[in-house]
């Protein structure tokens, strides 16, 4: 549905209809300039032959050091959905259980669909606090088990895992023998203190991306770190699949890692003020709502409500959003991505108000 | 073994030693300087953000002109491994057989094998110069075969498909209502002419790459022209893997199909020098070895060697050379990559003769 919502809206915007597009993770601000130009020179210097298909050399001891891994343990993927991708390919194709928190974001459960593994949802709600129940996760698992995938911060919920929750989460992990899949992808720019999986225990595997941290999505550049037979299996796979990502890129990436600091603090700041200000607005109406604890995304909730006709109904109106379905049995809810300018986050929330039945 | 002679000769490089680096498909000639301008370009005017999984509107349509088919058919692709994988997958992650003339790419074999494909071989020989017994063939195919792999031009023989040869096997293909995968993606800059699958029938699919023709190689792209039910699956494969191929890259791309007539001549001629050459040095030879039809490969045979310990122990001495094990049941031949400058292919050359037992 989430797809059928963005053709749609691209193809109304391609017809002259301006859109407000609240429904797609993809910032508005351009990736920074001294990562382009660090692109540029490496183009010029003639780095656009065949590379390793694990990743560049530098680039994954600068990783190594930030992440307090041994670069063996680290490999450069084509964006963090190819690093899940390939870790589930791996780790599913041959049958076994995935256990996927919900709501949660689609692309867990389409992959884990397309090589036909089985898939058990943990409902979390907004009334707990997008709690994950450590003793019903614990029941989920059995021998079959193959992964558990955390998504901290959440998508959509923006929601951070309490650490006292995540340790639990490991433990029974561990007692289990069951590996944690965990997707940092929006920690690095979290309004608030958020613990990475490897802060307990380096068995389990985190995946990162460049895309939300570093405004680069189209770039396609994220990465994983996991035990090294399996960086061995899945370069592997990259050899028969996308054999390297461009050496150019994977420069622009180093730049954008030197340059985290400021670049960082530049997009968290953006990013809090417009959770501060869409918390603000919803406040003021009848939908109930958690208070991000990341970028993106606030995902409201409204009783009653279909957002899937909803949404669809909303383009004409030129907001674009991601009706709750897209994320599990949540048809009640909605999620607004806040990747575009401030004025646009106060008119389409003033427009979804004004649809809202 | 081909991947490790190249770990290893990329290993010794480090260490100081000088390589002929016999072993990779990799031009040595720079990508055109007009075409990394364009995607200079392209990044700068904020062509960073994330995009279509099918590929840009307006190189899909110039392809689709090119191969004069809609440009519905048309799928950009992260290299042609990509699209030969995501087609294999769909076709044979249930079950089923794929029919492989040898000696072939590795890459097929690879694929096939990573979700469990039952593999058929059909054996060509240098003696009747490579040429595919079509009644052997059809006697490969039952109610299983999903798929038919040409590469042709074909890698590691650089050996064109006869034109009736190919239309026999369209036929027998058709008959049998098999698909057949056509890799050409040397066949924009081969030596004689080349005729495609499309000319004989559209059914079928047709996979080409921007790596060999335009010294493309790291910039990772390329496309497939198939039935639209396909391009639709294919996409969705895209949106859960790999999402798109960078925009900058995609112009970058059209950039190269603007200019394909100057640049192909060149390069064409580069390697036609260069495999003259080679035959002229391997015909003084006690080697038996085809001439090639198109770049970049020759594949010689000498009697009773074994190359797998041939190639190993010839990394000391400078050069480094594919084994013929790489590509099938051809233990007493290797492959040579003319990608090179015409010096290294004079030194190269020399230092197997001397090294043969």
């Amino acid at each position: 549905m989430l797809y059928e919502i963005s053709e749609k809206a691209i193809q109304l915007v391609n017809e002259g209809k301006k859109m407000i597009k609240f429904n797609m993770g993809d910032p508005d601000q351009p990736t920074p300039n001294e990562i382009v130009e660090a692109a540029l020179e490496a183009m010029k210097q003639g780095k656009t032959k065949y590379a390793s298909s694990v990743g560049e050399k530098g680039l994954r001891e600068e990783l190594a050091s930030i992440h307090n891994v041994s670069a063996g343990n680290v490999m450069i993927t084509a964006g963090s959905k190819w690093a899940i991708f390939s870790l589930m390919f791996l780790l599913l194709k041959k049958g076994g259980n995935v256990i996927i928190p919900t709501p949660h974001w689609t692309s867990y459960e389409l992959i884990a669909k397309s090589f036909g593994a089985e898939m058990r949802f943990l409902r979390t709600d907004i009334d707990s606090g997008w709690k994950i129940d450590v003793e019903k996760l614990g029941n989920l698992i059995d021998q079959k088990t193959r992964l558990i995938v955390l998504n901290n911060p959440n998508n959509p919920t923006s929601k951070v895992i309490d650490e006292k929750v995540l340790e639990e989460i490991v433990q029974i992990a561990n007692n289990k023998g069951v590996t944690i899949l965990s997707d940092e992808v929006y920690s690095d720019i979290s309004f608030v203190k958020t613990k990475s999986i490897l802060d307990f225990d380096d068995k389990h595997v985190l995946v990162k991306s460049f895309s939300k941290t570093f405004a680069m999505t189209g770039w396609r550049i994220g990465y994983i770190i996991v035990e090294k037979e399996l960086v061995e299996k899945m370069m592997k796979l990259n050899q028969i699949t996308l054999t390297n990502v461009p050496v150019f890129i994977q420069i622009a990436a180093l730049k954008a890692l030197e340059l985290r600091k400021e670049i960082v603090d530049k997009i968290r700041e953006d990013y809090r003020r417009r959770a501060d200000l869409a918390c603000k607005i919803l406040s003021k109406t009848k939908m109930k709502f958690s208070r991000p604890d990341a970028p993106f995304y606030v995902f409201p909730k409204y009783d009653n409500l279909d957002s899937e006709s909803f949404a669809l109904n909303l383009l004409d109106d030129g907001v674009a959003i991601a009706p709750g379905t897209t994320f599990g049995d949540y048809r009640e809810y909605f999620r607004i991505a806040l990747t575009v300018p401030d004025e646009e986050i106060e008119l389409g929330l003033k427009k979804i108000c004004e649809a809202l039945p």
